[in-house]
This record gives structure tokens, sequence and C-alpha cells, in this order.
């Protein structure tokens, strides 16, 4: 059995290449909360760390001006924040052009790298570039991005993540459209068997995770659920608490 | 006579619109030390803020991947770090389009945002919003872009940047070959009687400062000439000395 | 049931929001013809609007040299025409970044604009932000792009356009092969249950009506074939006839 | 000597390639107005231009949303215009890659079209093209863009355009700094013995034409001046006698 | 019975226009094997190709540094290839904007010319261009790229390529996680009735041409397998007949 | 004494970083004719290579499709070419982004490359990088822009490119509004006492040639003049001659 947090060490995790069905045994979802550090202190960046100490990743937003209408950091901050805590980095690049600058987020630090399928050229090559150096490849999918077409592409990646906001643009609300799509991606990683994360991204509070987790997603990125509660820690307790308990019936380890 | 180091309050800086020949009395160069942040612990950027405190202002290197091949930092970095320091905020936008974005970082409490003229689709009018919305406007020079075509311009702008490297680099050297175009660029303001400040960034160190000087700079980016010191503070204090002491000598001061 | 022509009032149709599945009554579908601009005189375009006073929208054909390989006119020809007329504009943007600029033309006076989904960014913001401006959004397809992978998107839709030529070019002929995707369209809104409209735009004319609203379409642009009528407000009246006719026997309003 | 107007019949101007030194008997310059269509109502765009009937030229801003951020028109409504009146068309092409899109104006009717020089990557061969199909080639700078960079290219021009404010944004007013720019133009002009027309664009009005046309410009594109008045002919005389008189006393006659 | 080989001559193939369902008798599929010369010496193009002379085309990597991170040849490489051998060009543009470019290939003398759809703005508009100027046209998908959306263009069609790796990046090995689609789109192909050709292209061997084969593929670009062989042309003739038997065994042919 | 033709082995040419003022002998101007292969055979470009033996260099010309609006040939044939031919190779890249892509033509095998200073984003820091892997770097101007601005950086370099025609396109002739700026161009070289190469390329034949040297060029390329020939041999040593008779009595070598 898989267990309920990885531990902070990159080498420990199912690292790239190991996705394949059939080699690895029967395992269940597991819920882990990882909060964005788009709505900590970026001044304060290794103490924000600290106060979610019991997070399972710190979830990073790359924005360049470009794929999406903002600019947040890049890789000398991943760098910087790799070197401070231990709290594993799942770095999200909305960014465009990744098959050029993914591999970097990797050399920094990163424990997960998540591209955007509208922006990679190549992202069968790309995904296999980041598992190739040592960490888990995932891919997000925008609101209007169907994960269809992508079937054929599953076994190259360690996680899925499905936004449940349009990235990039601040003051959304969590959209309620998604969850039939994140339904459809928690069946198709069943039927195929393949032991993927599936992650949503956008308005996950105390109000959605549970519908969420009911949909089928098992990794949760918060923003100001986390770091806008008075006590950060106790929010991501909270969060999983709560995702646990709906995953618990929800039904979706019976798939595997 | 303008003091050594403009005070920390914005309010009190010569404020956009007011450097016009004429309207002003006479004055003098005043050497000012600007860290870069580029070469700070980015996850505790308060306190690398607290450790140059003798410095005129942080020198926020912003980067976006398309105008130079890097990414650094945005908006929400420049806003936290406002909040956690009184050191004025020197924001040098290395970003495509910088005119749709350069306000924001007005907006985000920047004292001075310095944008590219390559970049700019509309220089003049992108000077004079960043001075209407209070901040000082300064315009940046790639190493192969002159400053002879830009004269008509001088008036519009608080600061000329002249890049004493290729921006967005890593790995390289002060460029000689750029004392010539400080020489011409100081001649200009001295021949239209502006009171603009003429900075420079890019290898600036003990070793190449009073080259910078000798030339007619008077406001200093230091990036890991401060922060790889063991003494940030008194890095920016040796700086400023030997600035101060060529430019003494220099003879820029009996121009106006 | 739905008046077989809105009023040219635009609070009397329904508004952003309203397209919820559930909260409206059972309707019918209801011929609407709008003529396009792009074939009429640009030098008389008030008097042109006058011209096809039956019509139930003008249709705006919005073109910028990247998103199509032509450029016709933008905001400032929408509001002269907003002023000439009380026909609504029907705005068709087939420029680039549509996400940037669609909201101004909801702000210079059209009744319904319609982006994309092929440049938009962030569809489901935008079709947020054009309801919540007061008009109606609506989402195009051009014949390469498939109707299914949006089906998440329609309950935030009043109109899709599905195109049956390529956009942008000149001298192009009516695609047949464009009505199984207009019939699919049609499907999957009744699926729903949603009364989103169904407009088609390319070679529609008195040859190739009927197909289209047999296929199910609902609102027909029509370019040449009324503006190059000796008598435009009797081809509109003309081409409505048809398309009602065979409306009235294609069965689709059972579905509701 | 060259008649103070240019008659409406094409063919009677200059053709692409006259200007050579030499080739032409000693002229003087002659003031022309230009309204611009941009300040007009787009809606009767005949009537429009009949209102300005004294008028040289009728002014065409065409803007593309990527050399500058506005859409206006394109070569539809060049077309359109171009067949109701019998006012000259001088075409300002703000837009990108006026390389590819430029000829098709001289087909649309236009009689001068005008480039931005920072847009156009082959400006040689496209103002030759220009000439060849039967235009006046015209070359415009934008503010920040210096004339002494291009005097290589004179002989090519039948026109330099000296904005005088950034081109494509609303709200702005004249800008004084580029009278310099104007009377340098205007020496090179005459050091090389060119009959090249000087257009001036943005901010020109009853208060600063006399300003322009001191500094050496003999076109004059007016908008609001113009189409905001009262009487629109009345102000194109207006005008125009400004500039005549002004022009009469600044002595740049004599440089012939 | 379609010939297992087509012509030299351009005209006997089935030219543009001839794929529709019904106007074709029965036919089965034919092996064809196309070298890629990207694997051929590149300063001896006419002799390497009379060293494949009993290939079916010559298959021609174009690429241009922007669709793919690679730059090839163009067009004036295809002429002097064109001329130099009697066996058909396939050319295969990885180039962006090919509804620009890619008439310039069947000018050349390619006889067939495929475009990326992911490039493509009209695809359909380009498809019928390039018939029309008498080449075969065909449509590329990246192996991220999936083949259900384009159901309705089938009909406009020569030829599809399923990319089996990501083109533009050397060192890849054949991607099994693409027969799926192979064979998905031999489907569609039969469900349709089409005489679509199937084209593989990527990692295409002795050791995976049959499984290539088995999934539905009739056409295999094969560059390092042919030309990294001792003797090109029997290395020619081993790939067909492996696979010719599997396709003998398929099955395929019965779906007709 | 500088030889008149460097020998074919590139580490004895001055190799990069040689070009210092001051660090090398007297020396006097050498012609040198470089075909172009562009109008050479592209299917038998060895052959083209030895056809034209006593050449100095092969010119290489690689265009994109976007810096120009062609593609003709990238790193593979300069690779495949080089392999094939004893002359050195003087690549001439047209392309968007050289920053990126022009180390990758001296890996290739290249002796000099060229690049265009209105395409590198950071021309001193590429400069500095094709010296330092070893080969020659040199710097490209289109006909619109001027050598002035780029004065400084004349000591990074080992060639300038003058273009006497616009690149990328075909059907142009010589343009005599380049003699200027060769002159202008050679008086910047003597002033800083460099020993600059000085090319030109566009339109140089016969009956061009002269002209150049005169005004003081020392590096010709050719395309057709010397492809077009009945032997091209005899043509490179026709155009030779005639560059050094002119040469010889054109006094430049006297400012050194």
């Amino acid at each position: 059995m898989w267990p309920s947090r990885p531990p902070p060490v990159r080498s420990r995790w199912p690292s790239g290449g190991g996705n394949r069905p059939g080699t690895w045994q029967a395992w269940s979802m597991a819920v882990q909360i990882n909060p964005s550090i788009l709505s900590a202190d970026f001044s304060r960046l290794a103490d924000e760390a600290k106060a979610v100490d019991g997070a399972d990743w710190l979830h990073v937003d790359v924005m360049d001006n470009h794929f999406v209408p903002n600019l947040t950091l890049g890789v000398p901050v991943v760098e910087s924040l790799g070197r401070a805590t231990d709290t594993p980095l799942d770095c999200h690049l909305m960014i465009a052009d990744p098959d050029r600058w993914a591999p970097q987020y990797v050399e920094a630090g990163a424990g997960s790298v998540t591209f955007h399928v509208e922006a990679a050229a190549a992202p069968v090559r790309l995904a296999r570039e980041i598992r190739a150096k040592g960490a888990r490849a995932s891919m997000a999918l925008k609101p209007a991005t169907p994960i269809e077409p992508y079937e054929d592409l599953l076994p190259e990646l360690d996680m899925l993540l499905i936004m449940t906001v349009e990235p990039g643009f601040g003051g959304q609300s969590f959209l309620d459209i998604m969850l039939p799509k994140i339904r459809r991606t928690r069946e198709l990683i069943g039927k195929h068997g393949l032991e993927l994360w599936l992650q949503v991204d956008g308005g996950v509070s105390d109000a959605t995770i549970e519908r969420c987790a009911e949909a089928g997603a098992d990794v949760f990125v918060a923003g100001s659920a986390v770091y806008g509660a008075d006590d950060p820690a106790r929010a991501v307790r909270a969060l999983r608490e709560k995702a646990e308990a709906t995953l618990a019936t929800a039904g979706w380890a019976c798939h595997h």
C-alpha cells in the first residue's frame, strides 16, 4: 500500500519511468494537500514553508506573462526555496515553451514538474526528460481542455492537474463545471490500471474539497484556504480530514 | 544641493514631471548604491533587505523568459517585498510589452520603474504614465543599443540605465566597451542641463566601479559584490566610498 | 415560447447567466437572420443597416490580420454603427487574444460577442466577463475544430457559431462536411436541455440554408446572399421563410 | 512650381520612382491638410468625406491590435471609401508586417501608403513595390525613432511621417519634444535636394500647427481639429491659412 | 486493384479531389516505403536519391526552427532535388504557417505535401489548395494530437501521417503508445470507405515496421534504417517485404 | 602582411578574441571572393563546392521563414557540406533568435558565422560565444540598418556584412544607396585601427564589384555571378581581379 504522505526525500517517490501498468502492486488513493505559495508572503518564503509543515508538497505557481497574463517567479526563487525547506516542491509551470524551460526546474530542486499540454510542443518527450532527470512528470489541463484526447499519453505521466479556475487570473471561484472532467479522468486512470495522481487547483477550500474528492481527485492545491487561515498547519489538517473522509466513501479505490 | 541619499519615502524624491530644464536649481551628482536582490536568498528577502540597510534602493530584476532567457519574479514578489522594507524599490523590467505591465509595478510599490527601450512600443507615453502614477521613470539600454537616437526623449525620464553586461544571462563580466557610451550619455545629460540619474548594471564591483564613476555614472547596481560579501552593508559602504572619491575628481559636476 | 425575433433592446434578451438548465421554461427554436456587413458598402453603413430592417441582428466581422489573414474593422466602427442603428449588433471576433479585447466590444454597444475558442486563453472566464458586462456570450469553432471537447463549457454560453467556411479567406463555398458537426452540436444542446442558439456562418444562401436548418442551426449569417441581392430586406425574408419551413419539419423542437 | 494641392487623380502626382535628385525642377513647399477619418462617423464615411471637400487627402488610420493596441479598419473599408470619394486616400498603416500587407492598400485605391519603419522588414524593397504599383511611398517614425539612421533611404521615399503622439493610443496631446526631429528631418531633405513631403500626425490643431510648419512640416493630419469642428471644411481652410502663413516666413523654401 | 507502387509521374496518382467515397472502385492497401533524406548526405542528394531507387517516394523533412526546434531545408532544396530524381517527393512540412508556405512546395515539384494540423490555420482550405495545384494533400498529427476530432475532415485528404516520435528532435525511439492511434485511424478510414493512405514516421525500422503495419499503416518513412544501411536499396526491399507480409495477414483489406 | 586568401584550415585564421587594436601588426586589405551556394544546385553541393575551388569561402545562406520570408537550409546541410569540401564555410544566418541557434553552426563546421544585429538579443555575448567556440564572429546589417550605432561593438567582431539587397527576397538588384554606408563603415574600421573584414552581399557581380571595392569592401559574396557562369572558377578569378585592381587604387590601405 502506498503511504498516505510521500516522504520528503525525492528518491523515495515512484520515480520517472515507474508508472507502467502491471509493474506495481495494488494501491489505494491517498490524499495529499499542497499549499500554494502564491498566497504566501514572498518576502519570508522560508518561514511560510515552515508554517505548513504537515503539507505534502509546496505548490509553486510559475507564471511568465505570456502563457498567462501574470508574472510570478521562476528558477532562482525555486532554487532558494528548495534549499530552505524539506517539503518537496511541486512546480506548476504556467509558462510558454515548457519544452525548453521545464528541465531547469528539476535541476533547481523540484520533485514534481507540471507543464501545460496547451503550451508543450512535445509532451511525450518532455515528460520523459523530466522523469529521466529524476522528478515526477505531470501535465495540466486548462478548463477548456478535455482529457479524452490525451488518453494515449497517460502512461507517460505521474500526475494530471485539472484546473478548476482559469489559470493566471485572480478573483475567480471554483468551477463546478469541471467536476465531470475530474470524474472522467479518474475513470480513465482506472480503466488503464495506472497509478496517476489526480491534482485539482483553483478555488479549492473547505467548501469545495469534498466535491473534488468525491469526483476522484486525490491531490489538492490550496492557496488562500491555507495561507489566509490564522493557523495554516491546522487548515492543512482540516482539509486533509475532509478529503480523506470523502475519499473513503467515494469508492474509487475499488477500481483497482 | 541634492542629498547624497534619497530618503526612503517616495514622495520626497523629485517626482514625475519635475525633470524639465530650468525648473530646478543647480545640483551636483550624488552616488547611490543599489544592491540587486538577484544575488540574494529569495527565501528570506525581508532579511536580505535589512542586511543592506545603508543602501539607497533595492534593485529588483524582473525577467519574463521572453525579453531575456530567464524568469525571475514579478508583481506579487514586489508587493511582498515592498511591505517588508523601507528601502525604496528600483524595479528593472527585463520583460516584453512593458507598455502593458510596467504601471502595475508602480501600484505594487516601486519607487522607480525602468523599462527597456528595445521592448517598449511607446516609451514617451509609458514614461509619462509611470510618472503620473507617482514613480520615477527610467529607461534602460542593452549593450548594443546606442544613446544618441534617444536624445529627444531625455526630458521625459528621471534615470537612464546603461547595461554593462547583456541582460538576462549569467556568468558575464563587466563590458569595458560600454564606458564610452556612459561618457557620451553623461555629456548629453549635461548638454541639456537635465538632472537625470545615470545608472550602470552588470559586473559592477570593487574592481570596476571607479571606471564607471569616472565615465559619469552615479547610480550603481551591485549584485554579488554586495550579497556575495561577508558583510553586505560594509560592501555597500565600500562601494560608495570608491565611487564618491572618483566622482569628486571626475569633474562632471562642473558641467552644470 | 420564445418570440421568433428578439426585440432590438438588448435588456430584453436572455442575458448573461440565464442559460442554466432548469431555470427556463420550455421553448422552441426560432429562426434568426443576421446579415453580415462584410458584404455591405462600408462608406454608407448607416444606410446599409436600414436596408435590412427586418433582420434580427447585424453580423459584424472583426478581423485583425493575425487570427485570420485579413483586416476589416474594430471597436471605433462598431461604436459608430451602434449609434446609427437600432438593430442589435452580433460581433464575431476573428482576432487574436480575445481575452484582452472582447470586453471592449460590449462597451462599444455589441449585444452579442463571439470569440473563437482557438484564440481564447480562458474561454470560461471570458464568457463570464462578456455576460457580466451585459451581452450574450458566444463561442465560434473553425471547420477543423470539433464540438465534443467543449461539452462541459456549454452552460457558460448563449450561442455557438459553427463556421461553414474557413474564416478570413475570400472566395470559398459552403462546406457540406460541416453538416454532421452542426447536427452533433444540436444534439449536445438538447442532451443538456440548454437554450443555446446555434449559428452558422459562411456560404449561407438560398441554396444552402435549408441544409443548415435541417441539421439544427437556428441563427443564420448571410453576406452576399443579402447585400448582393437587389432588395436586401426581401432577401432576408426569403431566407427566413426557407429556414422556418425546414425547421418546422426537422423535429428538433421535440428534444425539449 | 508644384501646385498647392495635388489633383484628385492619382496619375497626376509625382509617382513612384520620380523622387530622384536632379530629375525635377525647382519647387517650393506647399501646405496640405489631411483630415483623419479616425475622428469621423464611421457609419457615414461617404458623407464625412464630402464634409471636408477642400481637403488635400483623406488620412486613413489603419490599426491591427498588434503594432498598436487598437483595431480600426483595413482593406475592405479603404475599398469602399475609395469608391465613395474623389479625395485621394492617404493610408497610414499602423500594422505589423507591412511588407506583406501594404501592397493591398494600393490595390484598394490608396494614393499614398505609409508604413512604419519599426514594423517593416525590408523598407527599401517595400517602398519600391508601393511605387511600382502606382502609389506614393511614405515611411513613418514613432516618437522614439530617430530620422538620422534612415538618411540613406530618403531617395526611395515620397513622404516622411513624423508622429507627434505615440500612435494607437487615445487621449494624448501634441509632443513638443518632436519639433527638433521635424526640423532635422527637413534639413536632411534639403541637404539631399529631395522633394520629400514631411507629414506630422498627432495633436495637430489650431494651437499647434504653426509650430509644426515653422519646424518644417508641410503635410498636416488633423483629426478632431477638423471633424470635431462645427464646420469641418472651414476648419480645414483655417488650418491651411495658419500653416501657409507660417511656412511663408519660415524660410524653408530657400533651401532648394 | 491499386498498384503496389505509384508510378513516378505525378499525373498518374489519384489526384486532388478524387478521394470521395463511392467514386472509386474497391482497392486493397499497398505498402509504400519512403526513405527520409534527413538521414542522407545532403552534399550528394542526387546520388542519395539514386541509391534508393526502388523506393516509392523520397520523404523530405522540412523544418523551420519554429514549429520544431531544428532547421533543415526548404523550397530551393526541394526544387533542386525534384530536378535530380524521378522518384516523387513526399514533403513533410514541420513549419509554422503552412497555410502560407505549403503551396510553394507543390510548385517546387512535390507530389505530396503534408502539413501539420497543429500549425495550420485553415486545414480544409489548405488541403483543397494543395489538391487544386496538383499534389496529394496530407495532414500530420504529433504524438499528443488525437485523430478523432478530425473525422469530419478525412474526405479532404489523400494521406494521414501519424508521428511515432515527437517531430524535430533527434535521438528518439519509436513510441509504442502510438499504435492504438494508428489502429483507430485505420478504423475511421474504413468506416468512411475512404482510400486514405496512412503514413507513419519516426523510429520505423526492421524492428518496428511490423507493429505499424499490423496496426494499419501502409506508408512507412524510414530514415537511418535505410540510409544507415550498407545497401540502402536492399534495406528498402527488406522493409517492404516485412510490411507486406504483415499487412497480408492483418485483415485490414476486408474492411472495404 | 595578411595573405590574400586565408588557408582552408580554420585554426590558421585570426581566431576569436584576436581582433584587438594593437595586438596585431600592420596589414593591408585582401580581396576575398565567396560564392553563395544559394545559386548552386542543391542536389550536388559537393560538386558545386569543387566547381569554385579557387574561392576563399563558400557562402551559405541560412533562412528560416521568419527573419526573412524564405526557408533554405540549416545545420544538417552545413554539416554535410563541411565534410564534403575543404573550402571554409561562411554561414550567413538570416534567422530569428540567433542567440540560440548560431553556436550550432560553429559546431557543424562553419569557420565564420554571421548573425543579423536586427535579430540578435545579445550581440556582444553572441559574438564572444562564436569566437570562444573557434569561429570568426560576424554581424550583418540590413539595408535600413545604420552602422553608426554599433561603433562601440566593432572590437567584438571579425567581419561586418553590409547587405546590398534586402535579404530573403528574390529578384532584386544591387542597391547603390548602400555605397555611402560601406564607405562610412570602412572609415569607422580605420578610425579604430581594427582588422575587421567588410563583406558585401546582394547583387554583387562583374557590373557592381568595383563600386563596392572602391567604397571599401574587401569580402564579396557572389551568387549568380559565379554559379550562373559557364565556368564558375573563372568567374571567381575575374571578380577577384576586378576587385583587387580597384582596391589597389582606392587608397584604403593607407588608413592603417
